[in-house]
């Protein structure tokens, strides 16, 4: 395997997403107000980074909009209200997940949208259906990506199979996701190549999707980035479910790359991250999370115990491998 | 460059070291009680860790007894109320810093203590000095290492001739310690390289202390025992100066090797670390900590900062850049 660049170079090819209300929303159920979502456009703009995610797609079918804030369905008026027509260098993309989203209804021509790309959410086992959206999106102009969710619980049997049938398809780019945060940076270094085998083939970018249970998002997004990967995830603090995400700040302070600005970042954290913590949402690393992850289990077990304000760390532990 | 066994299996020459009251003294001055520590001694023990450091062998004429916690001096009689005999498979080890430990006076022999392994902390400019200590200490029956501090400042031209030094004398071996925290993983995998090219044919071991700045101790951890360290560093819930370090509980939830135990760490952090940090004990990754990481400079400033509880990090990242 060969690192690409060097620690005092940069690539061109490497672009910076801001997932933070998408996966931040998680944690709150997407109940951000106005002012936060625009602080943060404003602040991404001038820290130069390439991508901005304001939520999911999801159908209001589905999940009730009585119960989800409106970054859970991203209706266009919505992103308008916080960008205008976005006469920026920043770009806007919505995720999607699989089975859970009326993409013939809900997602319109990208000549009517201010979105740009759509990315496409999936188990390994529901690709054939993660497929056909990305061909619809990309028909109505949109760039797409597949992301490939819980992949550190995928059989080795079934991946090349599945990267195979992504990179026939029309899709942009394809994103290797750590939902568990149970991957170290060797197993993300060697996933990185495996999956680079078939990208690049296909003229397809590469990204990656880090979570921070084992401490390890920021520590495997650089890895990943330096055997090839290109598009980066990163949320301000951290903030994405459970242990959280790379954080951008983290990310942002890596760069060499001189139109990445650290700074607009810094004055978000103090002037919005800051009061949203004080007003009791909780996220980020913590000793269940290092466990659940670390046994490679959703975290979903944790977040309970957290948010039961338990602390008997051991119990839980084995808890979860009376579970196996 | 080329790992060393695989993320399967275990490599019986790894060594962990708990220097939570010596690392977590730093922060409230050693004052901890004589539960909590020998809690962490009897965790230690369950744990399987294999040394832990009781803290500094710090001279009395230097630092007032008055001002610090008896950890900071480390009498053989405070250790022995904790461990009486030591009949156990822990080995017992003490920092002494360079200039700051009056070692003839305040170090006895082997025979007649209960410590096992002298730790001398050194910047490279004083390596003659350190090497002083390793010879008197290394007479006196114990095992010795250096631990080269600050080791992101020292000039690449002084970093041959140091290591050369160090392993034409007797000590039994070396550290990497990345003190503010600012480097990469791949800079780590690069200096173990270098360290290893000096340690292996001297036939001395190689030891790892990282900072948290970044959020990279575990990694960072982890990848120099990749690629050959065997002597890692750990506190329990990273407690240690600023950032603090490698978490415990990470590095044991990594290791497969089943002399080692986490249950016992986790109870402990239950028990006693999350009543300390109640208690107003403030560590741990925070922004400022990544600004001085990032721009390889002491944490003292991000202390101070922290300390008087201010939150304009953009200023504080402007006044680092502006002191260059």
């Amino acid at each position: 395997m060969n690192r690409r660049g060097n620690i005092v170079s940069y690539r061109p090819d490497v672009k910076v997403l801001d997932a933070t209300i998408r996966d931040g929303g998680l944690v709150n159920n997407f109940y951000f107000d106005d002012a936060f979502v625009r602080a943060l456009y404003l602040a991404n703009v001038k820290a130069g980074v390439d991508y901005m995610e304001f939520g999911y797609k999801a159908s209001k079918d589905i999940f009730s909009p009585d119960k989800f804030g409106k970054w859970k369905f991203c209706d266009d008026e919505d992103i308008r209200a916080i960008v205008g027509e976005n006469n920026t260098d920043l770009k806007i993309s919505v995720m999607a997940d699989v089975g859970r989203t009326d993409f013939r209804r809900d997602i319109k021509p990208r000549s009517e949208s201010v979105i740009d790309m759509i990315r496409v959410a999936t188990y390994i086992n529901t690709i054939p259906a993660a497929l056909e959206m990305v061909e619809y999106c990309h028909e109505l102009g949109y760039e797409t990506t597949v992301n490939i969710m819980a992949i550190s619980n995928a059989s080795i049997f079934d991946l090349d199979g599945a990267l195979d049938m992504i990179c026939q398809s029309n899709v942009d780019g394809l994103y290797l996701v750590d939902s568990y945060g149970s991957l170290y940076p060797e197993q993300i270094a060697r996933l990185t190549e495996k999956y680079l085998s078939y990208t690049e083939k296909a003229g397809k970018f590469l990204g990656i999707h880090a979570h921070n249970n084992q401490q390890l998002a920021f520590a495997n997004t650089i890895e990943s980035m330096s055997f090839g990967a290109s598009y980066l995830d990163a949320t301000v603090s951290c903030m994405g479910r459970g242990a959280g995400n790379c954080a951008m700040e983290l990310l942002l302070g890596f760069f060499k790359n001189p139109k990445y600005n650290l700074s607009p970042i810094l004055s978000f954290i103090e002037n919005y991250m800051l009061p949203l913590k004080a007003s009791g949402v909780v996220w980020g690393y913590d000793v269940p999370y290092l466990l659940t992850g670390r046994l490679n289990r959703h975290p979903s077990s944790a977040i309970e115990f957290i948010r039961d304000q338990k602390t008997n760390y051991a119990d839980f532990y084995q808890e979860l491998l009376d579970r196996d």
